[in-house]
């Protein structure tokens, strides 16, 4: 166990008996003050990541055609449950394996996450840290987002049980064995790797697996034909909007909670800087996405706006707190930019990705892990760049694999008169606008 | 007054002169950090649980037809509105009996809440708990729960104003009452009966109301034919998915703003516990859910995994704090279950209960409250069955009497004409989507 | 630099070496709790208003047509961004002058706003008050907020890109001009006028602002016709209903934030009585105007119950603190009323807004500001309408000057035939429900 800030001080307390909060042999607030304050901040932060559960199934309801929307809410509500328990059962201790090298029962590779007990004393808890309940609930749904990212490349042609065999694989295994590398205390920290809040761990590291689950389950029927990209247009852009407001928002508990401190002057003041830094960046995204589209198309598109700030978002997060405003602008909106290019380049690639998750969340996430040695000190672009290497690498083969036994065994694609219809009706027998008229 | 940690600490100070935070005779941190904490847990709880009034409004105006969502959100939103100000005039202070037995204005009965002054001087505050204006308000956004339960089960065929006349007694009185046998330190809490976030006190409360009102109503035109039940089927299933991915993000304030404390190292750390329980919970609801839809009907329903996520949400109230994140995890889902096998159930004894929300928050509360024995020192199965009956017995019966009255004098039920007209038309004359065709 | 309290209190404990605390040198949470909790107060506040954009894109998105729903989500999320963008480069400190003309680089009048450093030391932090991120992150919320609504008047007739050249002023500009006469410790605080959140330094000139530009862009074609008015309804009220939960939640953060403190017993205890206040006002200001469209239409309305609780905020706004839960139950209730009256009013004035936002913000924004001394020691009526006068005339003229020069140069109006077939297929091309059937 650490020797905590609560038994120094303790010990100097009891050298002065006469000291008013000694009498009561209760801790100061000045001792548990910042263990109070950074699991405030991880229940908080992490209710504002869980909330991104929901904007991506916003997002990706609303970008999908409408016969396969009741498809893409299931989806999303079952790896978000999934990734619950998995890194319940799993991920947690093998992400971060200093703990469960003591605590586990199982061997050093498995190990059950387990709670500190109720009404826990002070002498007791890492009275430098926070509670175990409440980091755990914070690291999961990071957990939760890298499953969250796939759903959407895939969406519209995926068979529904498949696509939840590989998000078991993905939030038990793939994913806390790659964070795990860097949060963990893994070779990548020791190498001097710095990903903040996860541009290439979680955001990277999903559009590595829906790159890898693109490439096996091919595009949609219809999509690429005669060397042309067919437009698909998402059934509801309101929806996807509001998805991409309820990112924006539970962004700040993704890259502010992961200060992973709150406590002292210090802390708080970077929780702040982070906000800010993270907020400029989403606006930075969009305003460029909204200048280059009507420059280049003549048209402002609403969809690569709304991506354009998750761009700026994901470009940000693994340096959200080193930058000024101003480098919180350029680097997101140089995101935003990247969108706007990728997108058609990937559909010239043949790579059919429905929402657009690779662009946002791999190649942004590229962007923002290189671009971390321009503020952070004590960083390289060559560290950065064997990190994101080794994470990629890593999370695609390994994706790559287990799509590819998915295929041979239960098969991942829906037949071709499911996918025409539409997945709802085939797979799930319940549209879910079913009184509505479409033509 | 309760003699407040302030004043006592407050004098071991005054014989020590020569301590440094006396000389400014402000109260130091270490005295008031406790009450500043949990009034912030209250208003974050508050707040979050507010939201929860909007994820009831999306869950039943996506579970409807389209024809009747105006009159649902009218509902939702006046219903929310209506238990704010009869929670103020009346209720508060009716739950809480030892504050306006001292307080009240009009006799034991009746006495309007009132906070305390702007800017409250330590020396005035119950320092070991809260302000009273941030207990109101979280406390306030149980009572409104308990409505919004009300309105799912009663949809697409009552009336609306007589509806909102229960809510004013359902909101100023039975909730009020019912709660403050436990909550109020009433006798349920002198017998040792344990409910620590309301499975009984609003849920199945609300679903007891519900119930009565189903029963007096009767079922929708057409729901049941010939010994069958005919499908219904919910307008907008994105609406629905929206509402539980609001209400689960609610509940962590529903659950954890129940700790009541928040100020030390133990209280911190158990709302860290409470928030990873409960999602659990609803995880494993959601699971649990999901494959059996599967394993039963070969298609995986979506309504029943936002049910079963709900119903897990509900498992847990009553006991989110002592159970194991395994026991969370059997407990929510075995709520799950209820809910794929009570929904059907409530269909053959023809109760129309159009959104499941008598399955969902009457049985899984019932459930929820049962099993707290499992985990819980110092309570029992008995005390649990006979707090779970008294509260279900005076809100089915009380409910009865007052839907009983207003159907023999305004009447509950709209004309078979607007029933099948849909009562946006009818009553309202305001389509909620007036420019798409249906058909 | 302020003489903080830590530097006062410091000094207090050099003179006491045997001081435990003073041992290691670092300062008590005694110290610095106050700072981290206001941090901590704008940080939560300032998320919540920021998900206020959402809210009014998605009751922005509800109450126009479907054929201008992409357009209308395109400007809400280009507006907040553009305000993220100008309020950082020119608001931020134009609205507090006493620091630019400290550390302003290009002279008196424009200084880009920068943070304190990473890690900040508590020596050098404004222990008295909070971090400069976190209060640049809230107010810079209340300028976006400003120019949300805008947008909502001038829907379904503007184009796209001179309405976010409008917004680039206002917000850089007009917003953060009028805010500093008041919060920026300018004349109108100095004669005493008391606008708490903001009902007219946000929400009457927003206000203002949209009825400069309404009077110049003219009235929806078709929407005055032969002296009566076309009612042309919003295509989604679910969505409205949604955008107002989401407000009503925001308001939270808006008026709660606003006491600008939150790290003393009394300060936190306000926060509480302003959400309590806060939540009555919304809920009466919606029961009034159920009631009142009831009694003179026969029918309850939902756009004006939603219109009414908003109406109930903004009235609230200017003096969240002061009143008991029975003030802001009559004066959100007043406001509720003035919007079901002023609605059809300014129909009559063939001012044509969309959302009626006019109602909701400026006339509710005006009694909200003049009720404020009936609960406020120390205010009049004349100040608070000298103050509401002063900003009202300077917003207005100056906003009907930029609408003007836009209109002679840019054009701000799309063609007759673009606004027949809708703004999104002729403005952006991109339909946000493509597959659904109108008519």
């Amino acid at each position: 166990m650490k020797l905590t800030k609560s038994l120094l001080v303790g010990a100097g307390l009891a050298a002065l008996p006469t000291f008013a909060m000694a009498q009561d042999a209760t801790p100061t607030f000045d001792e548990i003050g910042p263990y109070i304050m950074t699991t405030l901040l991880f229940l908080v932060g992490g209710f504002l990541v869980f909330w991104m559960a929901a904007g991506f199934a916003m997002l990706e309801a609303g970008l999908v055609r409408s016969k396969n929307v009741t498809t893409q809410l299931t989806k999303n509500m079952a790896l978000f449950s999934i990734a619950a328990i998995m890194y319940w059962l799993v991920g947690f201790n093998l992400m971060y394996p200093a703990e469960w090298m003591v605590e586990g029962w199982l061997g050093p590779f498995f190990s059950i996450t387990s709670l500190e007990p109720v009404g826990l004393d002070a002498a007791d808890a890492s009275l430098d840290y926070a509670s175990v309940a409440s980091d755990f609930f914070f690291q999961l749904m990071f957990c939760a987002t890298t499953a969250s990212i796939v759903s959407g490349t895939l969406a519209e042609r995926i068979k529904l049980w498949p696509f939840l065999i590989f998000v078991v694989v993905l939030t038990g295994f793939i994913y806390p064995i790659e964070a795990s590398w860097q949060w963990g205390g893994g070779f990548l920290s020791e190498m001097g790797f710095s990903d903040f809040a996860g541009s290439t761990l979680v955001h990277a590291a999903g559009g590595f697996a829906a790159l890898a689950g693109a490439f096996v389950l091919g595009p949609r029927i219809g999509k690429y034909k005669d060397g042309k990209t067919i437009p698909m247009p998402g059934s509801n852009l309101t929806l996807a909007t509001l998805g991409t407001f309820i990112l924006w928002l539970g962004w700040f508990g993704f890259n502010g909670g992961s200060q992973l401190a709150a406590g002292t002057v210090g802390d708080i003041t970077d929780v702040g800087r982070i906000f800010a830094n993270t907020n400029m960046a989403a606006a930075a995204g969009a305003v460029a996405a909204l200048i280059l589209t009507q420059l280049m198309y003549k048209k402002v598109d609403l969809t690569m706006v709304l991506n354009g700030a998750l761009a700026g978002l994901v470009s940000i997060t693994a340096g959200p707190l080193d930058p000024s405003l101003f480098g919180a602008l350029w680097i997101g909106a140089i995101g935003g930019v990247i969108v706007v290019f990728t997108v058609p380049l990937l559909d010239k690639l043949k790579i059919d990705d429905v929402v657009g998750a690779i662009p946002v969340h791999l190649i942004a996430g590229f962007w923002g892990t290189m671009v971390v040695p321009v503020y952070t000190d004590g960083t390289s672009f060559v560290t950065q760049f064997i990190g994101f290497a080794a994470i990629g690498i890593f999370v695609f083969v390994v994706s790559l694999i287990v799509w590819i036994i998915l295929k041979a065994t239960t098969g991942i694609r829906v037949s071709e008169e499911a996918e025409i219809n539409g997945l709802d009706v085939s797979e799930l027998g319940m549209e879910a606008y079913p009184e509505f008229s479409k033509g």
